[in-house]
């Protein structure tokens, strides 16, 4: 089974800067082999769940080691079974209404 | 790794009453021996990180095989190194600091 | 138009305990005359569309007025226009699902 | 009080093919003069507080016109008082991080 999702982990007691937060785990993704696209509210992930959810594990994992003792999270997530389907597949495809709008 | 966590499942395409889809979900979580109540929008979960995980596929796929051939979930979640704290936990501090507000 | 909302306003870079916040915005609700319900993950609100978010926004003024230089919010809402429904509507719904299941 | 949000609006109930819905609501924010970036999972939005949620709104009556009777939504957002940010500046500080990593 397939998600996309948009993960954003929000280290907690560690000051108003999270930037070096959002890199480590940027890097915790890119490294499990997963595709990726950092946006100004999250990061948009793409892969075979297990994959995807022991990566978002990981992250949480890091980001604790980093000295963060407390973390919110949101996550949002798509799963279909009608057919195959990528994020450049959901831009596109709002983006071809709006050309012919 | 504990983790405390609202759940928010939405079947897309089966009509504008999802709480037959919602009500099967409970009973995947509490058949995985999580502890959950719900609530107004959503479900609120505690338990082990993979325990948990894994019931939260495990809800995708019974939805799927319900019918919904795409689903969109919604979680926030909380983990920390700091100390245990439980669902009952979080509320009554909130409402510890209201009655002596 | 009528509102469901579930509220979750973080502070951020104020250390790891939030309670007296999500307390403080529990007064700006209810001062508001609003029907909130307080739960382990976010406040469960119900009211007209610009009641809740005027009380929302008051919420973010109270916050960073408290210290919290920043913040993250996570709201997850509905609304519907078939039918009028209370949050108590939707919870009784689903456990009447699983009461027959 | 300027916000960035991430807004991702769902109807319920229309099928499983929601792209024209989000193409409208494209259209409501950028035709309220508010700087929009489109991803895979919303649409994030930058701008002052009262001005996106009169669009947020807006986008809300324009789905139900389009025959949506329910919808639900999910809106991350963030405020600050330490200083004004834009979206670019929140991706360029992650990158600039993972850069230099």
């Amino acid at each position: 089974m397939n998600v996309i999702l948009d993960l954003c982990i929000v280290p907690i007691g560690v000051g108003v800067s999270l930037s070096e937060y959002v890199a480590a785990c940027e890097k915790v993704l890119t490294d499990a082999g997963l595709k990726t696209v950092l946006h100004a509210n999250g990061t948009n992930i793409e892969g075979e769940w297990d994959k995807v959810f022991t990566a978002v594990r990981r992250c949480h994992e890091v980001v604790h080691e980093m000295g963060a003792s407390r973390i919110f999270t949101v996550m949002k997530l798509g799963t279909r079974t009608d057919r195959t389907q990528t994020m450049d597949d959901k831009t596109r495809s709002v983006k071809n209404k709006l050309g012919s709008g």
